[in-house]
């Protein structure tokens, strides 16, 4: 079986195991904390940072983007990009929008702030960080939005790599409580269909001890 | 022909630059200040950032990575990725490492501070960020080196996209006279014959207005 190095809520970590249940990979997760920078981590991956998958194989595959594209080549059902090289490209450029973009402007600012530096004993929450988080994830949201007017789903009529990452941003940010869901009722909407699909299910059961506890409709598929 | 929207010093533009040249592809370049905010930009690419190609067919594609994947499957001689799924992975893997990690430690600790900083007028250089860059840009000099004692090339025995970002951002900074070469006598002549190459030339000719001048090495072949 493949094993998986990961956090619960680093949003690369759930991008790739919301793409091995789509394709009904199964995988065992071992929980790494990367900020202790434990050695025989880092021999497997000398950037110290999760997600890292060992495949049955026993190869190393270091990143959340290596790995996503590497089971897209070795396991193409079912497909997570688009066929036409345009489509793809637009496809993988949402997906950077999410990891890159929305990760700077949104998820570090809520989620570094207020767990990671707790987990890694880092300091305080910095109140000028957890204020952009929270203006900046309105003006991704309206984007969102937006996107979604189209189609039902980001990137054209099928689900794709792009919104399984918008999907392992929000699922972080919504287990503390960080978006106003009541405000986006179409970003909401699409979200529930994709908390719906059974391989979300074991996302929603991941529990963070010494956190409180997510919000009631956090794992409740109709909220 | 192709158009591409780029800016001269950007790592992630000479990294679609340098795919494309290799390629054999014509493009016509544009510059763009994203700083500016230009409307008719921020249509194209509404995370408002450089590279952004148009294809001849008139088609947007916006960043790196989904530029330069494209590039792989639509024109895919000669390649910039292996043939085998695992060793794509570990070549992807080391295009992150300097597009994500190289480019927080180092490269937006110089480039950013001494370049776009003054560019946009966003203000003077920290020195603390200009110390740090210098501290890390050795670490990674000394990974470079690691990974060049069993090949000739970052990923394997052949050219991959890992040394085009690699070379992407270390031309950047040698520009500024960031790159200690001396002390890095196997990347400087692994540099160096990145640089011979005829698709390196163009970039070497680029010259920012307003900044010093490069170093006399920065163009020069046999430096």
């Amino acid at each position: 079986m493949h094993r998986l190095y990961h956090l619960p809520l680093s949003p690369a970590c759930r991008k790739v195991r919301l793409a091995l249940a789509e394709k009904k990979i199964e995988v065992e997760l071992i929980e790494e904390r990367p900020w202790e920078r434990r050695l025989d981590f880092l021999r497997l991956n000398p950037a110290g940072r999760v997600p890292v998958l060992i495949t049955d194989k026993g190869q190393t595959l270091a990143g959340a983007n290596a790995i996503t594209e590497f089971l897209e080549e070795t396991v193409p059902e079912p497909p997570l990009l688009p066929k036409d090289p345009f489509q793809r490209a637009e496809t993988r450029r949402l997906v950077d929008w999410f990891d890159d973009k929305f990760n700077r402007e949104v998820t570090e600012n809520l989620l570094y702030e207020r767990v990671t530096k707790r987990l890694a004993r880092q300091g305080y929450p910095d109140g000028a960080c957890l204020k952009a988080g929270s203006q900046n994830i309105r003006v991704h949201l309206d984007y969102v939005t937006y996107l979604l007017e189209g189609h039902n789903w980001l990137a054209g009529p099928k689900m794709t790599l792009a919104d399984i990452a918008a999907a392992a941003h929000l699922s972080c940010l919504d287990y503390l409580g960080d978006v106003p869901w009541e405000e986006y009722p179409a970003v909401r909407d699409y979200y529930a269909v994709m908390k719906s699909r059974p391989f979300f299910r074991s996302l929603l059961a991941d529990h963070l001890p010494g956190f409180p506890r997510p919000p009631a409709h956090y794992a409740d598929l109709d909220f």
